[in-house]
């Protein structure tokens, strides 16, 4: 059993709730293809609140649910009362009496996943709050590494790129250190935070120290609004130091995956080529696992409801 | 049974009707829980037209559809032909070639949602047009009623704020009327019509003589493009003059009850603090008898069609 | 059996394909009126992708799917990461990974959709690409006229208007010509290709010529990006010359009907009494058909999945 009512972190979960739910997850991912054996959410609502746009992870909360039998329903932010001033207190008061059996949000500010999750009764998932989490992804990237390494220990993991701004990096750094593995943060100094170190990893402001002997490799996407002069000179010269290609590559393990969140700025932050390789990129692998890692999600918060039913 | 094939207005109904929409929420809204027993609407498409944001209000109808077993297709108006000039008769003709079971519709200007009814076979709730009704508004407060004082008969209401554009000002007043009960609008004169005493109702400019001996206080949203100067001098002042606080509160009985049909402006028509007071304000129960009644009228008037199957 | 993955154009059909679907589409449409035996696509998952506005054909789509018992979700590409510099092939990708049961897109390019149909497992329909295809608007005109019309051979077609800017006018000219209806095209010289006779179409640049001894008359709805002087002089001279209207609907056969594929410029292309005059207009039945047509080929790409389930 989980033992929290929501899902707001990684860093709220033990090391065995993790490997709970990605093991429960298999059951939803066999031989890299997703199953489902039973609609164990029949007859429930599911309620996907996204403030900020993400079709990829909102349209795989949705798919997750519909496969697992739940009747999904996309609040519509942009019609809503949110432009009506209403508080975001009042909404979630609101929300709680439409009587959902699981809210799935996504919210700009860290922090108001939790703020409505204390308003309500109903379960609730962190979709992505602000710079803070984003659990799922983090726990679907360890499906896939669980899938294509055939281990989750043990492992050297590195995070390029956009630290500062990110909350998957922030997700699988508290993730991997529960399963004990070593993370190194790469990307210029612009973007990675002072004090990440006491998170427990290890700084490099060049990606060719930092990718020796690296098992695992994972890209974050640069945001266009850090394109523009502020936090380096050019999208090219970004790409020279920080895009991933095959030159960089050559540093990690021979064995190493690549690993992306999406959506991909091809020739940023990941050179094309190297992104469709599929020896080393197990980034749509990542998508499937995504599917699978959310239908365990939803159906572990809702499971002492669905045993009562 | 329902008299008409449609849910235009309270004005439409009988007091008999009322009655027996009301009677027949109480089984989906038992112990103030939502419960449903069975899928009545198994194999039914509901389409949803919102031509005016209100995410509340159709997600209150989705939940209601999908709760029954139907399946609800919300219509995209942003998206839709209207943008391609299309005439609301056309789009009529194309929404009944649809053959959907039902039609849930909000427009801006009041009786489009009857013109688009007469085009089409199946019924129509109309979920507010203009400044004209919306009675499912009404119906859900009775219930709140019920559920919270017992009796529906032999009150003393009042509806405070924006009577002129308010609907649900309205669909309250033909409501109460028929049920027998004794109704008061108070408000500032730029927000009460000349001739609404025709509706059977006292007309008050004060809170403190309007309160007085009151059961029900029904609090209107004040809406935003009111506070600019034209209809009052102030937010402020408005909120002093007439927002319900504690003060104004003492006037009514001891007993009485707060409601709005959200979303609140806290501190403009009501204080937040009383609004939060679950010993008076009933704000978050009216949510949930929305749901109740709202799948109370989709089974009434689909009732011939499921009676059939 | 369809021969192809997906259905992308008539163009890729074969005549006994056509047929197969019209055939299979009775079945969804008895007496001109949908109904449904079972639900087929049960458990099954359709994305509908629409990257154009298009609210008849993404609802009509919807519901067809949702009737036959698929579960249906609208991928939202406003919020989409098209947004955020996504590439068409990342994007299918990613679509793949959810594990669709069928894809149903439309894209304003040409082409567009055969791209993505190439990068993901499951079938593919055409909802509409650039000025390529839009083969289900063929099907259901061809559903249409036989259940009007009793036959769909031995025929005279004749298609009004912009034949440049339209798929619907494409499809229908593969169609009719795979049937060996004879098919003429009238317009102004500025809309109507100048190799058009290459695909086997008679070319008239007025209606009375045009029209005479003709069985079916598809008039195309004018996108008001070309009532602006450049195509034709004015909106008032188009409808004069080619607008369609009880005056020049005399020289077509006494018996013609006329369809449409909405949503229409009434007084533009059509005078608005003769596209409500149900003795000869057939356009609110070609909606119906269209249901049917989509029911019909989302079942029967889906055959053999259907079967082995």
């Amino acid at each position: 059993m989980l033992k929290n009512k929501d899902l707001l972190g990684i860093r709220e979960l033990s090391k065995n709730e993790i490997l709970y739910i990605i093991d429960n997850a298999k059951k939803y991912y066999h031989n890299n293809k997703i199953t489902t054996k039973k609609k164990v959410l029949n007859n429930f609502t599911q309620i996907n609140l996204f403030f900020e746009n993400s079709t990829r992870t909102q349209v795989s909360f949705e798919i997750a649910g519909t496969l697992l039998g739940a009747s999904v329903v996309n609040f519509p932010i942009n019609n809503s009362s949110q432009s009506k001033g209403e508080t975001l207190i009042d909404l979630a008061a609101t929300l709680n009496s439409m009587t959902p059996d699981i809210l799935v949000i996504r919210h700009p500010n860290s922090g108001a996943v939790q703020l409505i999750s204390e308003k309500v009764i109903c379960p609730v998932i962190n979709a992505g709050d602000g710079n803070h989490e984003h659990p799922t992804q983090a726990l679907l990237d360890i499906l896939t590494i669980k899938k294509r390494i055939g281990r989750i220990e043990d492992l050297n993991i590195a995070i390029c790129g956009d630290i500062t701004h990110s909350r998957v990096a922030r997700s699988n750094i508290f993730c991997h250190r529960k399963l004990g593995n070593k993370i190194r943060v790469i990307g210029p100094k612009t973007l990675i935070p002072k004090d990440i170190d006491k998170l427990g990893v290890q700084v490099f402001y060049n990606m060719v120290d930092g990718l020796r002997n690296i098992d695992v490799v994972m890209v974050l996407r640069l945001q266009k609004e850090r394109m523009d002069g502020g936090y380096f000179s050019s999208e090219r010269e970004y790409f020279h130091l920080y895009g991933l290609d095959d030159r960089k590559m050559k540093y990690a393990k021979a064995s190493a995956i690549i690993m992306h969140p999406g959506p991909m700025n091809r020739g940023v932050e990941i050179d094309g080529d190297l992104a469709d390789n599929i020896d080393k990129s197990v980034i749509t692998m990542q998508v499937e696992a995504g599917l699978a890692i959310r239908m365990s999600v939803l159906e572990l918060l809702l499971k002492k409801k669905i045993d009562n039913v």
